[in-house]
């Protein structure tokens, strides 16, 4: 069985169906189509406000054209350390907003607590024009330690930001495991709880290429659609980066992916945590970073399980993340053939 | 009949079927599949040369990340003005090089020549750190304005670039449509004519999202990866770029296609003819500049055929494209309706 | 005689006895000393409108860090083709702004005409976020032809800026040149005029090493305030560039100059239109470009004149370039020498 | 007395005089005089090696565009935390090279520590493009907290650099200051011990606006002067940098000045030490980082001495600069003042 991301898996069945449906006729280019032109109106229902939606085929692109519209050049964006923007996306921020800095904080697993923001926020000395004054603050949700913020967490950074005049920007690659998890409405963990614009992935969970932009303060949706087209994501057959976008949302196939990832994740962390493993932190949605012997990481090894060891963590921890096509049947078969 | 843009067109049976087939297992991530790692051998079989491939989801992407390989930011690039680098990627270039500047020059039917390229690039004085220096001229093939070059129009401008240290740089977002015109082999009028790096289309011609940086100067391959990270632009499920790729080359669809694109074009341009219009320029490709009577133009839009007014060209001149869709007979029954 | 350019001048004897005065004590840095804050004063008085004063030490400073507050990063400059932005800063514009592109088009004599700029911007097709749109419009007082626009045209292109929602930038290198020429006061052309920004030159006319930003609309100074700081312009002992600023416009030193180097250049202009020569186009401020007969050229060169060829002119057109140091009285003795 | 800064000092007599006696002549522009021709020359012999200089009137501007030829625009640069690149120049560095990412490492004193270095560098997980790898090593030489770096420590980072395939680039803000308290060559602590390039810091230590960027690298010198010019860098009347420069290192002006503000730090330093006040950690050169009581600290304040508490080395840290203008004699009597 293959853990090692959520990216291994291919695109779902609903996702290609409607993609066949769409490969028969001619369409507008550039989004002029209809099903483009029905984003927008999908994702206002789904996150009960009026949203601008600018999809894009790549979870980095959604996320630097998305900082790029809320920092200037000039600006710092706050993280924690493992963010995603921070440790996976090269120098892409800097590259799509022109210069804008990163600076890293820490937190318990992966998260950031308002309370430290807050005085990390006010413990920056502004020394004018020397310094890179924080203009926004950057979380993922769920976090790359597979961790989830609570929607009162996630309120509780919003006030910190609104009070320093802070932008909230929120990396959702996971978001739809975090919202299975907390079985909360979508609207309840972003503009609720005072977050401005979210990358909505959906390429990890059962698309083939797609993650979406959304606008909550739709006033940014100029820039953000000059930054897409200038930095080569905008696509002339738009219509299939919208077509796999309202599958996704359809029918609640982005939640039901999701929570079947998370539930797999949590059947294996259950095996494992009856064989002698511990977890490093809570496993709130589709990733696992687990404790193993070295015995047991052997043993997992020779029955086939693909997973990655995450030193960072320390020497003997190890990442397992599930998907939405993860085979819960053979996670229990798993546990009968390690014996 | 939608003659609007080759972008109208949906994606071909033969890359559905591959989608489909890949949609059932799980893969790497990030090219480190199978069926990524066939492309370099796949285009180097079609280039008679060994080459390095890496796809993207845009033709501007493609364009943009290639440049940035082959350029300072200090540098210029000389093109023709019609060029969908000049004209259609808003500030890409600029974007992706750190500020390169494009160096647009004239030419009949959107075609830079050779001999006038020689004088344009003897002519620029070479006033040090104040002026910009050409390093690289790009062409596209088919122009935009649907010629072709033939192989010794592509070598004379290659004999240029190396008499003057240039970078030849190709924008084939509609190459297949000039190979097949010209019956040639795709090496005749790329590396063998001096080209360093061409964008291989293949959204236009049949394919969802993908078009192909080719490098025949492999030594790029570093930058260009790196560029290519840093923009968004590489899709952790690689492997659906690699198979709409893969299927595309594969028992020579994109020939296919493009000759299809190709027919159509010559026929429908036939029929206008033969009702009093006349092509601006030579249709060598898929794309048709044609002059209407006013009168004929309405006939033809009353009988439901979409096309754009190209004004540029002059008032009475409007552009049809056809796809690897469009359907032949239809355009011959239009010639029945139109009476 | 050194005509080659009014770089070549040294800086003037009012300036060295300021920053000599300024030699002797401990003072802020970075723009806190009481030097630096008489600036916005100073020059609010020399245009009689409040003012935001931010000085650099290059031209090429003043205009990309001023351009880089005025456009975004997808927009485009229009400019004459002559414009020092488009032909002697490198690939400055494009760094400062993040990939602004300058839009080139014609006048004569390096001007731009207000009615040829209104069709030119009426004419430019928005496509949206595939073309690049006008934010701006930039001039330059004088040209770089060595002309100067009188206060209605410049007034007039502040209209048709303003028609069309554009930004109005001035390029000054060589304003005292053309208010001296003018006899009008610096607001006529400026602000009155509907320009929003300028660089206010000064190293050309007498000083060591400053030009001022001066913003009309001083909402802009803070994006002027951090581009000047992060591209490294901010200078620490900021009360020199101070000194020299207040030192040139103090008892009009910086109109008494230019007044100077007008002067010569017309004493120059009318010896050698006294021995045949032609001038190209009017000569307003301190450049003149000359139809020289071969035979003239070498009896000048002979005598020790130096000036340089203009081949973008037209083969026999040379230019002179009077200083605020120029010796007229030598000029008359060239005269004699020339025989 | 103002220990705020030596930024609040002035030029000193023998760069005034310099540039005085060149205020009376013309010369060419842009560095085809005899002054800056004579740079390279100079700063050959000082370094006893083959190096190219490129002048520019900011430290900023120094530091930036000499990284921005030492590193890609997905690179990393390793620095200490306090350095003036990561704390004081905004968003510089990202903004000259196009991206490049500051990677702050901790160490006593503001001194990266070779092994540490060597552990860091090798403890960086290579991730491909998707981690920015370093490519560079940036130090300090005085550091940011008035420390001196050992030949034989600068050699140990030098190693580390070559055993990694780094650039070692030295920032010499205050380079003279630490000459002078090593008494060693120049070319001891730089090209002997793996430096690339420097950034010759002259504007603290006497001059008005000048630092020179030298490279022993000679091969990065095109790449510099393209930056340098396309970031508004390139003087006009470029002699006067130069003037500067020679008039700074000839009869080793640089040296005597340097000397003097150490001497000066290190009397004001005995007298604080003397009265009960404790060094935070040696100080080298021209910068003391002291723990005053807050009663000694107001009995200076109240003396009319001025300086700036330095909270991020804790509550009671101050810090305190000479410079080459230092009155000795008047710290001898503060002390005599404080009673």
């Amino acid at each position: 069985m293959n853990f090692a991301s959520d990216n291994v898996s291919p695109f779902c069945p609903e996702i290609l169906e409607a993609l066949s449906a769409e490969a028969k006729s001619n369409a507008p280019a550039y989004g002029g189509d209809d099903i483009s032109q029905q984003l927008d109106h999908a994702f206002s229902e789904l996150f009960d406000k009026e949203v601008a939606v600018i999809p894009v085929a790549t979870g980095t692109a959604a996320n630097c054209i998305n900082l790029s519209a809320l920092v200037s050049p000039y600006g710092g964006i706050i993280c924690h350390h493992e963010a995603h923007i921070n440790e996976d996306e090269s120098t892409g921020v800097a590259f799509f907003t022109g210069g804008a800095k990163l600076i890293a904080m820490d937190g318990p697993t992966a998260k950031l607590e308002a309370d430290a923001l807050d005085r990390f926020v006010a413990g920056q000395v502004n020394r004018g024009v020397h310094s890179v004054a924080p203009e926004c603050v950057a979380i993922t949700q769920a976090t790359e330690l597979g961790t989830v913020y609570r929607p009162d967490e996630v309120a509780a950074i919003g006030d910190v930001c609104r009070k320093h005049g802070l932008r909230l920007f929120m990396d959702g690659a996971r978001f739809a495991n975090a919202v299975a998890h907390l079985d909360c409405s979508p609207a309840d963990i972003t503009w609720k709880a005072g977050v401005d614009a979210i990358s909505f992935g959906a390429t990890k969970n059962g698309a083939m290429a797609v993650d979406a932009i959304v606008l909550f303060d739709t006033s940014l949706k100029h820039r953000v659609e000059q930054a897409r087209k200038r930095s080569g994501h905008l696509h002339s057959k738009h219509r299939y980066l919208a077509t796999q976008l309202l599958a996704y949302v359809k029918n609640d196939v982005w939640l039901k992916n999701a929570a079947h990832a998370n539930k797999a994740a949590a059947t294996l962390g259950d095996i494992l945590i009856g064989r002698g493993a511990s977890l490093a932190h809570p496993a709130d949605g589709n990733e696992l970073f687990v404790n193993l012997s070295s015995e047991l990481a052997s043993r997992l090894r020779d029955a086939g399980v693909m997973f990655h060891p995450w030193p960072s963590l320390g020497a003997d921890i190890y990442r397992f993340v599930a998907a939405w096509n993860t085979d819960i049947g053979q996670i229990t078969e798993l546990n009968t053939t390690l014996g």
